[in-house]
């Protein structure tokens, strides 16, 4: 399944943007990987439905932030090793997310690695390639979120869930820590806590560790 | 100085962005601005030098994210009660931040709050409203960011440092920190608290606390 000769590591990395994403679940990761790009060669395309910039908002004017993307879902580069997937509102509205969807189910098979952060695994559980694994997501979406993967494998109390070559984080913030975990173990435990002391963050190393789960109320 | 009137809440954000500004200087505060923004109203407005998308990376064709502003410096809207200012690399290139330095300079006296992240307090110490105010930078660029303001008040241990309506953080995560503290501080503790658990995130909240000073080994 894996393009990458063993012991390569990734470089090539992919962003999975639609209308609505939460800006965090994109940049707290990938904030991660500018830092290591310092050192590292790496690549980014970031994938939209169209080349028009994508908001973090759902209306027209409303308070959000625009990203520039790089690339169409259409003609996404085929030799992505990393394809990262936030959540976010959009992650709502089926019809929106349809072009990611059938992205998803269709790149899967050729990538390295997949990540989601938040309710982006409510929309990669829509493609089916979360049907038989672990995963987490989002825990006051949570309800919501599992019901998009009756077959996944839902694990309700953790910051970040790995399953061989795909990794799942909880809401939003968790997605740092996942980061940070799978940069130790692609690039080195020494590297991704330099990156940490870089960006002055203090990491959640603990993948089980959640007190959301509580704070939410999804188990009572 | 407040344009706001007595017990009013700020509603209207500005990000000063330049080429070669942290992706996470911004989005780490912005997002909980996002968050906050489902519960109240708040406009934002996002001010770079022109129009065209600004991105995260100094060179063309770099690792990167590229913005989109909704206003330049010189048209930038007249009412903004909150200023944010990221840091990054392109903080280094006093030619490349002049207009920020100049834009910071002539609004300062009419901002409610003025919030800087990692070295973006800096580039406002260039333009000398920090003069004689504590403050504090990112820990591995200590000794350039204190270089930029000779008449400030440099604190070195610190997450982040309030004196009177300007807030300044630490290296890049800082900045989440402070920004919780600010909101905690601006729309109340416990509208803080619920946006950190939405985004499931684990807070620091003691601004005195900043393990990062020994591990950058500035102070050796």
């Amino acid at each position: 399944m894996t393009e990458l000769d063993k012991g390569q590591k990734p470089t090539k990395y992919g962003i999975a943007l639609f209308p609505g994403f939460q800006a965090l679940d994109v940049f707290g990761p990938v904030d991660i990987l500018n830092l290591l790009s310092k050192s590292t060669n790496l690549e980014l395309a970031i994938l939209a439905p169209t080349l028009e910039p994508v908001s973090t908002s759902l209306e027209a004017g409303g308070f959000g932030q625009s990203i520039v993307p790089t690339h169409t879902y259409e003609d996404a580069p085929s030799d992505i090793d990393v394809l990262l997937v936030p959540g976010g509102l959009g992650t709502r509205d089926s019809a929106r997310i349809a072009a990611v969807v059938a992205y998803i189910q269709k790149t899967f098979p050729r990538l390295d690695y997949l990540l989601t952060v938040c309710t982006g695994s409510a929309l990669v559980a829509k493609s089916g390639v979360l049907d038989g694994r672990r995963a987490t997501s989002n825990k006051r979406a949570w309800k919501w979120a599992i019901a998009q993967g009756p077959k996944v494998d839902w694990v309700l109390k953790a910051r970040w869930v790995t399953d061989g070559n795909i990794w799942t984080s909880s809401g939003i913030s968790a997605g740092i820590d996942m980061m940070y975990a799978f940069v130790a173990e692609v690039y080195g435990a020494e590297v991704a806590q330099d990156l940490a002391n870089a960006s002055e963050y203090r990491r959640n190393t603990d993948p089980n560790d959640d007190p959301f789960v509580e704070q939410s109320g999804v188990a009572s």
